[in-house]
């Protein structure tokens, strides 16, 4: 039965080497393992089936590396892809574990700190270039504050925005095919960060000098730690033609930043997403962005992200029976899911006013009165689900 | 020591209809308070120095009422204006109570609701404009789901666009000074609702065709309900140039929406709101979305609704002392936000790259070593919020 | 395949007659639904493959009765039950929803609120005893408040451990085989709501005169709405002997009150209750207190009610199936779990303090280093739940 | 005006070494301070106005230290404290920090974890007693689990009572004048920490042996984690007889631990706090457990550890100001809260039953009309807060 939820590349599933490279340091416990050489995290990763690997620049290079210790981490890593035929369709910018960026990056309130976190991430797009990846991420987890004066919004964004349109600016010069994907998180490790949501972000993007350079990074957890519906965040997203890239992983709601693996969390909600993903048009990587809990050893680090694709795999399996489900299909005319689709005044607004039918002669008790069909068509979703229906 | 605090119009303090009409009904009990007539609620506020009020078209004209009732209603309400003096900045539609919109207005999955909504909307439109609004609030509370296949989130969005755009031409072509506010909800009275957070609904106006005629209408309680820093949300909006409208009130953290007054709920939150509202540049009324708890009879209602304006006028007191305060000044300066205001790089992105003292020659280590000073201004802001500055 | 989920009598699922009968009023939206016959929702029920139906008083026999209408009421409540063999394991009072209670009924700051509910109760406990339930569930909805100086918390306990006092010796001089089950839960309809978690509810009974005589009723989502685990409350409150009975239900994270069907919300949490009340000795009847949608007429209240069993019917076989699995069972061990049975100092403190193996020479770092393999686990839990193991 | 919140060792004021020491170090970012001495903390807490100093076993002797460098490191502490006058009114131990921990202390599924980390706590309270410590927390950080087989609960308990009993044993055999408070805290580090609130850590208690030597250490943000009403479970511990020491900080809402200066936070929970612990008869320190931000330089560190309690000042006049004001003491009895002292049934259960002017003949819609006057109370208190009234 295990075979068909074995992962292969054609399936598209990458991971960072800070998740499996994870040390489990957390804010009351030290690390639990020792570091894990990135060459070794690629060989591991092919061999469990994934498809590409992602990295901050210090994941690779260690914060203040020689330019001689660089190139040979550089190399190394080089020769690890090329021979496990993995690939690298994203990377990102350390911006918040060395204590300059104690208040951020682009919007720290030191100028000197924002023209450096500028120069470290320009530094690294081109090491992603160079590399081929496609999408640059931008998280900006210490872009916030912890008290209301501390942080003026506004001129934050200011700098927000100017050091995006710098960064856009740069990559068209450099005739780079690289988008950025901008990650949203409510908070932690900032009391309150900036961009806290999908929303947000993307509201933000549409202030930007090429606004069609960016999209979003959305992180199952980060959007649900404000306990948002994620299905419906990233649905927004496509809508607007913004999912750039993602980031699956597993929370238990509205608490600290959890990261657990894809499927633990709420399973009804990572059901919905893959269906969403898989019907929805998006056709980037299915990286997964967690952390292996402390209490394991290596032994659970890779059945950990063995099973982040074992649940992926499931799960659309699952999915797909719903949606094929003459039953279903069935369910979902008689919830009127058909109806949604359809304009609600295809025929313009002078016809709408026109229609008595449509107001004054409108049987309101009778429409009141026909029941949606929701909870039969949510149980064959819970049936499929479970393997039951 | 009271007198200070004593609304005026000038203060353009407003209320809806439905705020201190609210009977006290809940999920789990009957209301508490008989029904309030429109006209006694324009008289009173007016008399406790509020400068405006807001309704949804059944507040003032119950659903289901004939043609000469409405007008009776109507004709009444412009009396008890005229008489006070009191305006109506703002009106709304409510789609949301009858049974009729249980699966939503604008994106029920019933054309035939989405079409009774738009026209329902429309004709309070009209009254709007009549009566002199000048903003248009539109709550989508029944927009969303609670289970997972029951909405198709990406046509829902479709269908609400659509609405939008159709309102947005019908007032265009009536020439009606008439601007849209969008307010946000993340749940309750759905699991999950449309256009969740400030961030969502903004993001979404941009995709309408006529983007400049609609905003947003935040409400605190609403953006706590996420989790989320009101006053970030409320800066993002005024940055994007959309703060259309305002809904005042309090809320104890992540729970069921409570609508408490004014300054109850997270007070250093409701601090630094004025302080943004008062300096930010915003010109709308301060208008209270908030019930009196259903444990008052009316003498609670009165001094809840004077509670409201007498909180705000505190706050604004507060605010402006912590502001003028030489030792804050000092403070902001040692916390650095002189330096937030400054561009990252003005002199362009071929200076940055080139500057040496940017990266290469950065040091980094004394960089990190500068604390931020934010702990003293904060202790500043409380004792300026405490009065004992 | 859906055969063997099929419902019986001996499954001991029962229902409130207030769940399937509610009609959909909510915060912001009027009845959906008609009223339903109390005669009818035994009839339902009782074809689904229901065991047993609660009730609170008012839902049997509406507030203000005459005594001739609830001795009516009762009669045809019994005779539905004697024609169908449903049972009342339980019943319960409402003094929540008349506005008299607004300010509670054991603890209100009114003597003669208090002095009545506690009439009302005994009332509908003798009721109870005659209809054969053998625990009476008290959920004090409106005990709490909306503001600090409004409650004086200690002396509100007080009230509360008054009342139960009472109640224990009314039941005792009666003789009536009748337990109490206190139903905690956070806030809605109060801001705050006394005894708020199982665990308060669990320290509150040791302080009442017959502590025998009580347990607790934990409800799914009234856990939740505190972020808290509801496995690991139940597991608690049946390691202090006192789960005397149970509300199963769903619910999506920290919001308002959902109430959705059992399985709807967090599945995985809702599979490890199963697993634990199927093996952790709770003998009581497995009841659900769940409210269908108000976008359902009634065949989606029916549809709504079949889920509930189903669910659980699934879930208890896919528990069982987790347990016997040798693999499982070998996860188990490798993660230790038959260790946490062994106590940790059987010989005694002495022994403890004079083994130098365990401190002085205990080799801390090779300790440390052993993995939990506890991520394995999971997802051999996870491929149960999902039945692909 | 400041001179009035200044303050002075008969406050009693204490601070844990590792508040003030904290480095910085958090989930995503590493440390912005250096360490800090001990002696230095106690140095400077004194020249504040602090009263005493708290630590965990690692926090005064780093873990590994040598018998000789811990006698040194005790010695330096010891003349510190006698020079400046300080005391140690409680200490505790770190059983969550060194990895050998990842899975708990008392209820690791590792057996001779369980050993190790009983024989590290017994040998702090040796030093506790020695400095004269009379209370000894215990924080469980790392008893829990992410996932749901990962640790039987019932027998996890059972493992925790049996280290607690056998602590209270050794005690009780030293002769030590020391009791036991355990901290609560619902998650972080750990998915789902055991005895997740104030509630359940009472309700624990009652099942040790010894309970009169346990009681409860509650923080304020760990019950603010949960989104419960701090005051409330202050009031139920002190009802209980139980409140044995009490962690003072702040928290915004329900997100990760922050652990921010007390007053910042929630100020009307803190309002009502101080108000209860200054009234309510809790004797013991008022200690602050917080952490200054990362932010900050160790100026920052010692302006925010003196906003702690310069904070608990003004809210204690404050406070008292409310609790003397006649206006005040007139809206609490417009309130009831005179009535809520007062018995229900003084005259027992037999007049209350025989009693139709509680039941049969009580004016039930004249009671539910009586407004309970408790926003005129609330906006009282709001004035006191703000120094208004």
């Amino acid at each position: 039965m295990t075979e068909r939820f074995t992962p292969t590349p054609e399936d598209r599933f990458s991971f960072g080497l800070w998740t499996v490279g994870w040390q489990g340091r957390d804010p009351f416990g030290d690390a639990t393992r020792p570091p894990l050489d990135p060459v070794e995290s690629v060989q591991r990763l092919a061999a469990l089936g994934a498809y590409g690997v992602t990295f901050h620049d210090d994941d690779l290079i260690p914060f203040g590396a020689t330019e001689a210790e660089r190139e040979s981490h550089i190399k190394h890593f080089r020769q690890a892809l090329d021979k496990t035929g993995l690939v690298v369709p994203m990377a990102t910018t350390n911006l918040f574990t060395h204590p300059v960026f104690k208040d951020g990056g682009f919007t720290s309130n030191d100028r000197d700190v924002r023209r450096y976190a500028l120069r470290k991430t320009i530094r690294n797009i081109d090491l992603a270039a160079e590399l081929g990846a496609q999408t640059y991420v931008a998280w900006g987890g210490r872009e916030g504050a912890e008290s209301g004066a501390a942080k003026d919004v506004r001129a934050a964004l200011d700098r927000m925005k100017e050091a995006f349109d710098l960064l856009g600016e740069y990559v068209t010069e450099q005739g780079y095919d690289l988008r950025f994907a901008i990650e949203p998180k409510p908070n932690e490790p900032r009391g309150d960060i900036l961009l806290p949501t999908v929303g947000h972000a993307l509201a933000f993007i549409e202030r930007l000098e090429r606004p069609e350079l960016y999209g979003v990074n959305p992180e199952v957890g980060h959007e649900q730690m404000a306990g948002l519906n994620f299905p419906h965040s990233i649905a927004q997203a496509l809508w607007a033609g913004k999912l750039f890239h993602i980031d699956l992983n597993g929370q238990n709601g509205i608490k600290y930043d959890q990261d657990l693996r894809f499927g633990a969390g709420d399973l009804r909600s990572a059901f919905w997403l893959v269906d969403l993903l898989e019907t929805g048009g998006y056709e980037g990587p299915r990286h997964f962005d967690f952390k292996p809990p402390r209490t394991e050893d290596f032994d659970g680090v890779w059945a950990s992200a063995a099973g982040c694709m074992r649940n992926y795999l499931i799960l659309r399996e699952r999915a797909a029976a719903f949606r094929s489900d003459p039953t279903v299909q069935e369910a979902l005319r008689a919830a009127r899911l058909d109806e949604l689709v359809l304009p609600t005044a295809e025929d313009g607004l002078a016809a709408l006013l026109a229609d008595r039918s449509a107001f004054e002669e409108f049987d309101v008790t009778a429409a009141a009165e026909r029941g949606m069909a929701f909870e039969a068509l949510d149980q064959l979703a819970m049936d499929h689900l479970l393997g039951v229906a």
